[in-house]
């Protein structure tokens, strides 16, 4: 067996590796594998996107020489999948190759493969041990966590602000609140996800276009909240990728010309003037949505909030002061005993800003 | 002559034996020294506070065999004085100790030192190098240039807010936004300020000590913008140290209580229902305040943005969303185009959350 910190390096080898597949996996996990024989690295892999081979089988494919996987050790993020999905199950790739030993990082959530392909692997005289950087991999697969295990996308909420908070001066004017630099961070966090969520004023008032830029070949589901289908169909929106639009009154003549250029569109009820944010989060489920980012506005982050279904917040905050304005959380109202807390916060900086994320602690 | 590198490395040393007077030099900048002979550091020194010998002959006099100065070379951050202040002049110690050559930071951009101390070192056959790490040797005595330059106090805005920029309740309640660790840090900015300056209003409402806590002896000078004099004698604010009240209306029954108890009144007119910032501060100037520190209210704050005499701020943000509330920045105006830009701006990040400090650009 593998000392500690040996373990540990390797296996952070693969979370990077695995880092790479960020916002293409969709509803798998990111996962990256490294192969070790006589204490060398001789293949890595991750999972690239969804529905492409595992980490572990395409570390396996790289290595030419089949008998040098004879006694070697796999060190996998995530346990091995032992159950035939888009690919064949890795614990068959493991157990053909002679691979002698096998470390994974944590056990894989999702109940159809938990502790199964590790006791596949051991039964097959296969050493399995379990259990190192778990906290950090967790982190890594938040989104899957969510997903598999309370069968709801994980929810982000995203807003630029100034240093006081505002997202928009007093005639809704937003564009832009932070620089060219820190909006192409913003794009690039919603290519991490698979939708994009906004409230229809914000569509109405920005025309935006809600497309990938960052990330090459990323599509993106967009999803809009138009109680009363206000939305017409020239708008920016349409341009690009597919358009789901929850909706409540029953406009037919729109409805009837926008599923006709290939919207989606889905009725909710209404609970004070707003949709449930449950229901909503239930039929992104049901549609495979594993990550919806919320970009906006006020109002509706600050519903979201409310609701209490926003799993982390990204603050992109421009180094400017704008006096009076919109404040993002202008719909929220707390004691000063009982503010909504921000936990496990990290900051990154840039020359032209910088962006606060964490995790809302609701109680 | 010594290396740039080497330079550089002794004045890195100069520069953190010079902040560890941060707090105590007052209208006095912030040196430090560092004394080398035959490749090895035989004496350090800084000045420790205003009245206290100066960097330079702290170092010398630590060198207790007085012929290892002979040949030696002085590292200083900031060109050595020439003058008889509180304290002989530096060059005449350096003269008679034999040290063959000086590297100094910057010059001294006091005039009666201002390249004056280098021409006599050089008149007597001492080499001396000026022009290493000035940007960072400026900052470090931003306080001391503002002073000696503009003939006006360096001023610094502090405020402790939420990550919506929210610095109390509607109700105004505001202890406390930030929790202990960061109020230290806040404490600790206060202590390194000659005074602090609050707005009747905050007086009234939170009924402070504003006393300094992280720094051993230190004395602060409190200011208070009371201009119809409604404060009463039995305030905490009285408990320690001096109070300076600016006010306008001839209250003379309350006058001669206050004096009484040792309070200093200045009366200024008022401008628009506010004093004029350039009166306060040439006020300041006289009493020799070189730093002030304005803490709050949200009006006090927002109108010496306006007047533009915010050199430097600072928000201590707590990882908190309040949502409704009261906006530090409430009294002030900018459009989108126009925004209240903040340079050169750094974070410091806590557990308990985050110090953004910067200087206003103003146009």
């Amino acid at each position: 067996m593998f000392k500690k910190e040996e373990i540990e390096s390797y296996l952070k080898l693969a979370i990077s590796l695995a880092e790479k597949g960020r916002g293409y996996t969709k509803t798998n996990p990111l996962v990256g594998c490294v192969i070790v024989k006589d204490k060398k690295i001789i293949a890595t892999g991750y999972h690239k996107r969804y529905g492409d081979i595992h980490a572990e089988v395409a570390a396996i494919k790289k290595v030419k020489d089949k008998n040098l996987l004879k006694g070697a050790s796999l060190f996998v993020t995530l346990e091995p999948c032992c159950h035939y999905g888009k690919t064949p199950p890795c614990t068959k790739a493991i157990i053909e190759s002679g691979i002698k030993e096998v470390y994974c990082g944590i056990y894989d959530p999702n109940p159809i493969v938990n502790k199964k392909g590790v006791a596949i692997l051991k039964e097959n005289n296969i050493k399995v041990y379990v259990g190192f950087l778990e906290a950090e991999i967790k982190r890594q697969n938040e989104v899957y966590f969510k997903y598999v295990k309370e069968k709801k996308p994980f929810v982000i909420a995203k807003v630029a602000i100034t240093l006081d908070g505002k997202m928009a001066t007093l005639d809704g004017d937003s564009q832009w609140i932070t620089d060219e630099r820190l909006r192409k961070e913003a794009n690039r966090l919603r290519c991490y996800c698979d939708a994009v969520l906004c409230g229809i004023n914000t569509i109405i008032k920005d025309n935006p276009l809600l497309t990938c830029r960052v990330l090459k070949n990323k599509k993106i589901k967009k999803i809009i909240l138009d109680p009363y289908l206000k939305i017409e169909k020239d708008f920016n929106i349409f341009k690009e990728d597919s358009v789901i639009i929850f909706y409540h009154k029953e406009e037919k003549r729109k409805i009837k010309e926008l599923e006709k250029i290939g919207v989606e569109l889905i009725r909710l009820e209404l609970k004070d003037d707003f949709f449930d944010w449950q229901a909503i989060l239930a039929k992104l489920y049901e549609k495979e949505i594993a990550s919806l980012l919320i970009e906006g506005g006020a109002k509706t982050i600050s519903s979201a909030l409310k609701a209490k279904v926003v799993d982390k917040i990204f603050l992109f905050y421009a180094p400017k002061i704008m006096g009076k304005g919109l404040a993002f959380a202008n719909g929220l109202h707390y004691n000063l005993k009982n503010l909504l807390k921000i936990k496990d916060f990290k900051i990154n900086c840039f020359k032209e800003g910088f962006i606060f994320e964490g995790y809302p602690v609701y109680v």
